[in-house]
């Protein structure tokens, strides 16, 4: 059995959204083998660094929190599609070239894996293939964008999948990952009340 | 296929070792729909807190990082074992009851999955134990404390595990699930060049 990692590294120079500051990890070592028996280290985070899932909340008032997804929606039947000659965003069109089964979860795989800085101009979900994706009775999606849109104004594509409980998985890391069928494994970190959570996301060779 | 949680819910208000003060978990609302069109959490949190793994530097000077376990480490068979009736600490003799096979992640369920708030009389695992575990080539070994030791001096369980470098999983919870052979994924969250990090714990039935 194969596991390939598909998650981004958290460090404190680890690209996040827009490079905004506090959007930035930092690792603070509370304790070393000079001040005790032990070393730890804090971790302050936004939930959308690194590799992370997106619950309603985050793009609807008063939505879901990330508790309200069950445990097998991060687990299971997994297709890695490839778009890697994408220039600007998934639409319908582009994703109507596959066959999509139900109940899969589907990751998108484009340019946005290559950028080890934060790309302005990343490759999005457009409005279309969020709908078409819904359509298709999808488990959860994920892509190697720190966001699955652009800012688009009001965030359709957030809103049309999160609208239907469907996990958007964001900062993968699939360069290196082929197109095809694996198993997915991203069970998010178990927080109360928050709109996301940092996910180890792994693809597992059937 | 059922999955099973068996991870503490993070949250301010969840029990840390020792009741320390810096070791709380702190959820600052960085967005909302007040202030911006999305909703966004930081955390800041040791990362012993909540359920979690540690790697070698935890207790051994210039140890290895948690980058230096390999996936499948956190993946695969797992034995859960009931010692519900140990009422100090979990021994070579306790564990000869059982017959553990080599290359299975080990869990020790005890009477601390009952404890809503920080116990310092927690059940742990002493030397004689780790040891007993070490020889029978075990994958990993996890507990529902938050410590597999009660802080013994120069701390001989950690040192014996993690010499080997078995990963240890604490701060599991275990109420509920019945003792036997699962599959267990508890993959670490993916953060540079640290000696812990949060893991979202599950059992999949076989």
């Amino acid at each position: 059995m194969k596991i390939y990692d598909i998650s981004m590294e958290i460090s404190e120079d680890v690209q996040v959204y827009k490079n905004k500051e506090e959007k930035k990890a930092k690792l603070i070592q509370q304790y070393n083998f000079q001040n005790s028996s032990v070393y730890e280290t804090q971790l302050m985070m936004n939930l959308h660094t690194g590799t992370h899932i997106d619950a309603p909340l985050h793009a609807i008032e008063n939505g879901l929190t990330t508790e309200t997804y069950t445990l097998d929606q991060f687990f299971g039947p997994c297709q890695v599609l490839d778009f890697m000659t994408v220039e600007e965003r998934i639409t319908a069109k582009d994703l109507e070239k596959y066959t999509i089964e139900e109940d899969t979860f589907i990751l998108l795989k484009t340019k946005n894996s290559l950028d080890q800085e934060f790309n302005y101009n990343f490759i999005y979900l457009d409005e279309s293939g969020a709908q078409y994706l819904v359509d298709k009775n999808i488990k959860g999606v994920g892509i190697d964008g720190l966001g699955i849109e652009r800012n688009q104004s009001g965030h359709p594509t957030h809103k049309i999948l999160l609208g239907k409980r469907i996990p958007i998985l964001e900062g993968l890391r699939l360069e290196g990952i082929q197109a095809g069928y694996y198993d997915i494994a991203a069970f998010p970190i178990k927080i109360k009340n928050v709109e996301a959570s940092p996910v180890r996301a792994v693809l597992i060779e059937k």
